[in-house]
């Protein structure tokens, strides 16, 4: 059922501990927002460490933003880990369709680990299920494919539920589809947003683990509903990123349901 | 003696250099948290370098937040340089207790460097002086002993000055404990306020070197009062971290003195 | 011709992607400052993608704060690529002078990569010339020559356009030399402007391959007006952190010749 208040409530009430290996760009970022909304982060990269700390976490966020090989390492290890146990994995597929570095990351990533949710724009998603897209750098350009399809054949080819981020979102499992409308144009112009996204939800797969749809399309919404808060009053992207954390703190589990955009295709 | 305006005042007419070697979630931060009281900071981590950056620096800080093997060692290079100078050491042990590579890594540099001040949360300190403690993630949940108690235990066993943050803070060489009760609740919603600690922690010493822990003291406390200044009119956790460096830029060594509240047990 | 309108405005059209391989510390920051001006950033510092990445790339910044071997090799990889399609190249010589392994790299990367921009402090580009400089961790505190001389030396002996922010800018290639007198002093109390300035002229060069002078002095002028706009209403470096994006997302092609103070010297 989909209920953002009901999941929001939740999780600030357990804190669950969401364990990140994440790109360098978006550590802090993804980290103070994973605070704002009331779980607690967990930054750890090593080999020597990543399988422990995954035993005390309640989801991990695997996000390849800034690729090397000993971290490819550790986020395969991380994710086993996460999979036998099993806590949900989300998966950021930063840049993918950029480089066949990524690309290929990516994909071991799929084969390897039992990823609950793929978070990515358009362009990546498209690119690992092999349809049509340009991405430049990490943004992505354009897609042969319409997002809801496209995250329906996703979720069904890869075997994940598919978050598709864009102006709409769209997240399936490859049966039912739901489009998310929150958000705001600025949170274009800040890098890292899309990387938020997939942190809030971990977050929100830390709460509701047992729907994993309904929490990655709250997830969207709540981080939208922030957004348009963040949005009034902003002259800009600067002033709009610090706005961002204080609307992630100050929504509200009795409101936010009122607020949320969650459509079934 | 306790005057921190008087600490202030000297680190502002030095420009200390500050070398950190610190995690990647929180570099930025510490480095700005640095520059906005009046320090130079100064961020390198290669084992080529680490030890001329220590020659002309007046202060090092080891954060190990997001730790691998090359950055291990090179905390060990830069750690003993500056002990063998002397130069006064803080060692952030971020997230010991949450995983036996966090505990080991944190224990040897103890071992192999002449800390001055270990600066961390209860629940980091109580594990390395072997005391029941709950970390969660880089989180203290709660801990066997009273802080004050615990801050002076730390100091004894590992033959540092122990600054102990929490709601209040307790810095203690052993003997003589310093509470502190300056801070505000906001900094608790922001990653990387207590890595801001230490970092600001090494400015003190570097302008005091011969009372650490008055300078220590002095450091949290300047800070507090910097996180009073930021919480008023903040609307949230995003605000207010963009004005705790306009507060710490804006500290005033003329009436610091007055607003700090440090009190001997 | 110097006309920073127009460059920005042909910036913005074009949304060239700008590679960078910089420093920890400030990758959230110049990826904010590149989508703030218009272009797109993309960070990517592995050797088995950096060479594929910068062949979608319109310029590659190379910055060397925060330096390891491997990633050393990385930035000549990616150098040698771009000087080979070729795309402009910006080197950022971070803190030469303090070590010789940052002073040995920058040498390096001069030698082996056809960089366009070198853009320092004054203390950094004297090292790479051999003339006298303190250098403190990655402040510039003296220099034994004249900035204006300074840059056209640089750029005669590099063979590069030298770029040596201060106070007041000065960009050389060996021959004519642009004074740039845009800025606002607090853009020296925030970690990273420098570093912010070296990814802007990356985008300048990338919309105005062909006059690499001009469109050096134009990013700067660009970055300059900016910190004006973002001092005015500004309570400290916090404050003035966040308005700096939201002024550089803000300014206007338009008036921006306007207000930018370039002069031939």
């Amino acid at each position: 059922m989909i209920s953002a208040g009901t999941t929001l409530r939740t999780m600030r009430e357990r804190k669950p501990l969401v364990h990140q290996i994440t790109n360098y760009v978006v550590m802090n970022e993804t980290a103070n927002a994973t605070l704002a909304i009331g779980a607690l982060p967990v930054m750890a990269h090593a080999r020597e460490e990543v399988e422990e700390m995954v035993q005390i976490a309640s989801a991990l966020v695997i996000n390849i933003g800034t690729l090397s090989e000993r971290w490819i390492e550790s986020m395969l290890l991380a994710g086993k880990a996460a999979s036998a146990r099993p806590i949900p994995v989300v998966l950021d597929p930063v840049g993918v369709g950029a480089t066949a570095y990524r690309t290929d990351t990516a994909r071991r990533i799929l084969d390897e680990v039992d990823v609950t949710v793929l978070r990515g724009n358009a362009g990546e998603v498209a690119t690992l299920v092999g349809a049509a897209a340009e991405v430049r750098g990490v943004e992505s350009m354009s897609t042969g494919m319409e997002p809801a399809e496209l995250a329906r054949a996703a979720a069904r080819s890869l075997g994940v539920i598919a978050s598709v981020t864009g102006p709409v979102d769209h997240v399936s499992d490859g049966d039912r589809v739901l489009a998310v409308s929150n958000g705001d144009p600025l949170l274009a112009t800040v890098t890292g947003t899309g990387c938020m996204s997939s942190a809030l939800t971990g977050c929100f797969l830390a709460a509701k683990p047992e729907e994993p749809l309904e929490a990655a399309a709250e997830a969207l919404a709540a981080f939208g509903v922030a957004a348009e808060d963040a949005a009034t009053g902003a002259a800009g992207p600067g002033t709009f990123h610090a706005r961002l954390y204080d609307a992630l703190y100050a929504l509200d589990p009795a409101t936010l349901g009122e607020r949320t955009r969650i459509e079934e295709l």
